[in-house]
């Protein structure tokens, strides 16, 4: 069993079970629970102009990030922010279209990397830095703070096809086609990943999230060359730079290789994702932190049907070293005193 | 070990698996063989018309099946038709646009129902039984020919959205709101496609698989519900009328539940998606015939990556129960003399 006890450990429930004990009732916290399914989001995020204007503003983007933990008291925040904030720094040109996600200029070849500049992308960074320290000012003691980026592959895929895509066929083809070539993109953001979550924690962040969304449909070979390995970097270069913080990885997709992800990256704990077994959650919380995986639909749709399931997984995964949450971001439908039935729930009958 | 002989078997290698023989070299076909990469399908399609008009006609689709056959030598031909030619027949709107992807009225409580008329559709089910009769007559005796419908979960996602989504909430959400509503949704479906499969085997099919693209994202108590259950329902009501040609179950995305979809369903065989690990094949082949599963994208690139690829898969697979095909279907950027070398190499290395 992997144990990292940091000197926050004490203070705070969210990092217990990395520290080898389970929490009862379980810490709990919601993935894109700072979001459009909250009033109070809707209208900051209107003040804010662009999408990427609010990842970019201090002050609106730790104002957000803090607002579902005054409403609901979640035991960990998650710094407001996107995975596609990596490519932008970057400088490639990264565009959020309302109502159709994101528009990057794609990147298809080696001349495409030359557009990218790691030193330049420090510029950037430094405003999450800053974000996540105003964030930390304003957060009781007690929460826990996760910083995050996307997995190399992940967001990969959205660089080479320039949009998100159902089949990752472009980042594919390119991999398959040009392994060399495609594989010092990967590097090339495994290397700034590691420079931006060190920042983070720098910054005041208790714990990491790596987003790996599209992991799911690669072959084998690919899952472990594209999503494995440059995991496994990423958490290698962190510690060697002496960043102690737990990491969790979230392999989208990835149930029947969670086992060997977890393995073979070295990650602290995993995110599970909707389709998972809660008996697969159970045999992955012998030896590791595991995180999830209510269906966010059961929370836009609430009553019966939530709570049964709610119930589940909470009884399934009493005493293991648990931390509640969903198997994918919340939906901005989800009304919001559903969610505060969530807590309710986790609250007495987690125990 | 299921096994499965019908009078054609000693005539068709592609059934030869099913009657418990492995083959070798391994029968092959590949998911939508007949279609956009072949400029023989482009010239019939522009004739058509609309794509819904290609379905609908007996010439033309038995035209467009047999040009794989006749380019490459197939061990099997499938019937050139769309899993949502069902609720066509079934009286929901449905049009396909072109770039687009198909566009149906949505139906999205019990008095949608209301519209669906498992008689009415007896008269466009009995255009494609034409189709498949003219296939037959003009099929060489020893290619098998494989009749198909989309699987109820699966088709009930566009019927419902009344369009393709990268997470089905839309069906999600009906079938948590009201399960009883949805699943009389499910039922009416599974009772149809009983009838349309069961009319293609009487008119000359051999076999028959059940697509179900959209079932990985479910969570487990959905899965046995939405997809098992119903795959099952099909696949018993098809026993029970007499129908006794083999069944290929495909669950995409539902590697890591595949073992408990071929044991409760009672498929013959189960259709292998890209990102199950040959390995996984390999152990379902103790008891079932295992179909798949090389990448599509790597048919597009070709070469030492695609020639690499299917060796491991011979290799591996050599002396079990397999039918060498895609894991998904071929896309049309396919250059037609990267299958005609796919084809040369199983032929040549596959014994």
């Amino acid at each position: 069993m992997i144990t990292r006890t940091t000197e926050r450990t004490r203070h705070c429930r969210f990092l217990q079970p990395f520290a080898g004990t389970p929490v009862s009732p379980p810490p709990f916290w919601l993935m894109r629970q700072a979001g459009r399914y909250l009033p109070e989001y809707r209208e900051v995020r209107a003040k804010a102009g662009s999408f990427l204007g609010l990842c970019y503003n201090p002050a609106l983007a730790a104002e957000v990030t803090l607002q579902p933990i005054r409403r609901y008291g979640f035991d960990a925040s998650i710094l407001f922010s996107d995975i596609l904030v990596v490519p932008d720094a970057l400088g490639q040109k990264v565009d959020f279209i309302e109502g159709e996600g994101p528009r990057l200029e794609p990147i298809t070849d080696e001349l495409g990397l030359a557009k990218l500049d790691p030193i330049k992308a420090q510029r950037k960074y430094a405003i999450v830095y800053e974000t996540v320290k105003r964030i930390r000012q304003d957060l009781p003691a007690d929460v826990g703070l996760i910083g995050f980026c996307g997995a190399p592959w992940t967001v990969a895929t959205y660089m080479v096809a320039g949009h998100g895509t159902p089949d990752q066929a472009a980042a594919r083809l390119w991999a398959y086609r040009d392994p060399d070539g495609f594989g010092r993109l990967i590097d090339l953001l495994t290397e700034s990943s590691v420079e931006y979550l060190a920042g983070q924690v720098a910054a005041g962040c208790d714990a990491l999230q790596i987003f790996d969304s599209w992991a799911g449909n690669l072959p084998s070979v690919q899952f472990d060359r594209w999503v494995i390995q440059p995991t496994r970097e990423i958490v290698r270069q962190l510690r060697k730079r002496g960043v102690d913080v737990p990491v969790i990885g979230f392999p989208r997709g990835g149930s029947n290789r969670s086992r060997r992800f977890v393995e073979q990256t070295r990650v602290d704990g995993i995110g599970c994702d909707t389709a998972m077994s809660v008996g697969t959650m159970k045999a992955l919380a012998s030896t590791h932190v595991v995180q999830g995986n209510l269906d966010p639909l059961l929370l836009v749709i609430g009553g019966r049907a939530m709570e049964d399931r709610v119930r589940v997984i909470l009884d399934m995964m009493r005493g293991k070293r648990f931390i509640f949450n969903l198997g994918h971001g919340i939906v901005p439908q989800t009304p919001p005193e559903n969610v505060a039935k969530l807590v309710d729930l986790i609250r007495s009958e987690g125990g």
